[in-house]
């Protein structure tokens, strides 16, 4: 099933995420990834939702999307005219004898050691949540003892039709 | 008032995002970023919270997240025990002669150019949220044409006090 990215803008109102939120999930549909945070306008909050499914039932609850009150724009973001990007912190079981290993994968990746103590290192990483996942893909031999994603936010590349709300 | 950073480990379950942002905005709690994804084991989402407030009344909707049945774990991210990450997205425009601008702004906060087209560039920056604050105050002589941020998500530090639910 495809993945579709919505990007909101709403109004910074309370309880706006869990109204926004709730549409999906009164359909069954469980949101794969969610952020949002204030834009340049701190009237506004931008959410970012990932969700796999259904093109004709999620249009219809794009619908609905735009039927609520805070709700200011809706953009989906497609891979080719779109940066998409993601945050991973990722905290693994390492010893002295074996960061190098660490290392050279966090060093391929554009990784950042963020932590490190005598039994492990904490590396953040930035990309598509599929580098993200062949990021993963290489410490399987390696213990992952905790790991926080953002989840993915994002925006149309190039400076044409740009909301000027903001 | 201080900002509170909950991290929440919850069942990977439809509509638990909206059952937990539902309960800090029934108290009137604006949230002021939310970041959702899988963790290491898709079972478990983590969703991390910041919200300004009350430290008395931030306790309460702690206790009621803890019945929450989804809810598996909660923990508060503190400044100096953690690793605290925001991923931010600035389009910004610029022509070419004022290119060299903003790339130096972008390099010393050791931000990517994701972007770039005859009338804007898109950066990629990482950091705590103050500092991509202090980020978009460089850029204020400039006209930022569309921002997105992931909101912020972080990790303990060290390896001591970790929950293997994961």
């Amino acid at each position: 099933m495809k993945t579709q990215i919505f990007s909101i803008l709403v109004d910074n109102t309370t309880g706006v995420l869990s109204r926004v939120a709730g549409l999906f999930s009164r359909r069954g549909y469980n949101i794969t990834s969610i952020t949002a945070n204030t834009t340049a306008n701190p009237k506004f909050t931008r959410i970012t939702i990932a969700v796999p499914g259904d093109e004709l039932i999620l249009e219809q609850i794009e619908n609905q999307l735009r039927k609520l009150q805070d709700v200011r724009h809706i953009k989906k973001l497609a891979d080719r005219e779109s940066v998409i990007r993601e945050l991973m912190l990722v905290k693994v079981r390492v010893d002295l004898p074996h960061r190098p290993e660490i290392m050279t994968i966090s060093d391929i990746y554009h990784g950042k050691i963020v932590d490190i103590d005598d039994y492990s290192m904490m590396i953040s990483v930035v990309g598509l949540p599929s580098k993200l996942e062949a990021f993963l893909d290489l410490l399987k031999n390696y213990e992952i003892l905790e790991l926080a994603r953002t989840g993915i936010t994002g925006l149309d590349r190039g400076s044409e039709d740009i909301q000027y709300l903001e």
